[in-house]
């Protein structure tokens, strides 16, 4: 039996909102989120787990306390756990964001941005 | 402070080497390989991790026991643990590979493309 792939460019030609993850894969413990955004995330981080970025589109910064990471298409950076940040992006960017299951895209900073992911898989 | 993002055609630029990979990222107890290959690898299968398969460039073949599947540039697909696979590529092929770190690249198989995966974080 032919399984099909996730194929990157279909799932993002079906939707346009941003800041609203669709769930693609799991692998073990992890989900993998394909999300698109502009403008400016709110300042979060994760106590549980590190957080991956893959930028399948346009480009993203990332803003630490300590510093800043820009991410173009096919580059990637996992911020690690428990390090405050907030992505960021000029234009529409699309990123595969990897990390375990359950986690809130907000952390514990919460407000209007705070959402479940789509399940697409 | 900048720092620097993984950059996934620089990383393919400074290896040849088949069946070779390379960690070029961790997140919480997984590793991301970059790794390129050309003809069949060997059946084999992961008892403790599922392992996720992300085209960088080219195409490839995940044969399954029951089926297979075909992913291009943009596509990903997840091996469930346990599940016998042979990765295979006609002309060369370069993938990023996200599984349980130390997972041993021909699982209990064994054999001459057995390796240890060189840290390039």
């Amino acid at each position: 039996m032919k399984k099909k792939a996730v194929n990157f460019s279909e799932i993002l030609a079906r939707f346009s909102e941003h800041w609203s993850p669709k769930i693609v894969a799991r692998m073990n413990d992890c989900e993998f989120r394909v999300v698109k955004f502009q403008g400016e995330f709110v300042w979060h981080s994760h106590e549980e787990t590190d957080e991956a970025f893959i930028v399948l589109e346009g480009s993203m910064t990332i803003q630490l306390r300590d510093g800043r990471v820009d991410l173009s298409e096919g580059e990637m950076w996992v911020v690690p756990k428990g390090a405050e940040h907030r992505p960021s992006a000029e234009s529409v960017c699309s990123a595969l964001v990897i990390e375990t299951a359950g986690t809130v895209n907000t952390g514990k900073t919460g407000g209007d941005l705070t959402t479940t992911p789509d399940d697409w898989t």
